[in-house]
């Protein structure tokens, strides 16, 4: 027989994936505003994250409701919590993207730096993949898969080191773009700080479908 | 009689207490190394980091066993829930005072922009008092200073963005001085998400002592 709580899990795996479809879009959005110079659709990033921050609210009101309700233990408690640290990392994204889009509209609204923004698409789609890849693993219970979106984490740190280095560079030979330069690190910044959140959301994938406690290297867990 | 989970949730409230010590410490003393021209002091700022990491991963066991073994509801499940979320915003925090750490030597190397780096300091200050006041209101229950934190933070935002003026004023004249402003910027942007933590951990306060929902502006609680 079917536990209540089997089919509120359920439930809430379904709210954290549409709340991540939420965060997916979002970036998505600000990217394509960026590269294809869309200043309209930076206010779209604004109404998805205003979607992503009533997300958060319900997820955490359900979660607990389930613990008050049904006092979880031992994997069903495990995955709740998850749940809890997820809808974390989640609205966190959402903020992230709001912060990429006040950088990117400056950006727009100055003399473009590059030809093409290419490293940047580079750690928006690498992101794209590890939001997507880490909620997949989620739902699926799949460690294996939470584990290679740990090794993603080091593809964008070293292109967004990249991304500073030669903003950095320009810089100092173009005082007039100083500004510019400074909002592309800043867009870097916010996309590498989005993957330390999809890397902390695979972390607790891992977690959640094993009691094994990776975070700080796994050395304290 | 008292039960068990008086006990239990005492002992957490300490816990965290003892984690938001070393939080303000390592803070203190990255602030303390730059200003000082202190490097060895960095070094101190990854210890204490360390001890962070560890509070982290046993404040979030506590936290399941009380989950598993008491089936606390009301007051007692939010302010665990509670809990948990200011022990990843004081785990963050401490990653914070980290990279703080990292652009402070890397600025402490080359030759300084400012006589004085009265911004930063003030920011740090501000933000020490917000991790105190912040765990104060939690210990106490004390709703009334939990909302003066939040007020605090705008005066956060105000000297980053006066530091970001100031830095990115000094690079467009100084192109020599471009990688040390850098530094000062990304000082700047840590402190101010400190900042943000601590407005966290208040407005967690606020959820576990009045069941009031005021993250997002209170627009979907």
């Amino acid at each position: 027989m079917e536990r209540a709580i089997d089919t509120q899990l359920e439930d809430l795996k379904k709210m954290i994936l549409l709340m991540g479809g939420h965060v997916e879009k979002s970036l998505s959005q600000v990217t394509t505003a960026l590269l294809t110079k869309d200043l309209a659709m930076f206010d779209e990033v604004h109404a998805i994250e205003k979607r992503i921050n009533e997300d958060h609210i319900r997820v955490d009101n359900v979660c607990m409701n389930i613990l008050a309700k049904q006092g979880p233990v031992a994997k069903d408690l495990r995955l709740i919590l998850s749940v809890i640290k997820i809808n974390n990392d989640l609205e966190r994204m959402g903020d992230q993207t709001v912060n990429i889009s006040y950088s990117g509209k400056d950006y727009l609204g100055r003399k473009p730096i590059q030809a093409q923004l290419s490293d940047i698409q580079k750690m928006s789609e690498i992101a794209g993949r590890m939001v997507k890849g880490s909620l997949d693993c989620f739902v699926r219970g799949d460690v294996d898969e939470a584990k290679q979106i740990l090794l993603m984490d080091d593809e964008i740190d070293a292109l967004k080191s990249k991304v500073f280095k030669d903003a950095t560079a320009h810089m100092k030979i173009h005082s007039d773009d100083v500004e510019a330069a400074l909002d592309l690190i800043l867009i870097a910044r916010n996309l590498e700080r989005l993957g330390d959140h999809a890397t902390n959301i695979a972390e607790d994938v891992i977690f959640a479908y094993t009691g094994k406690d990776v975070r700080h290297g796994g050395k304290f867990g």
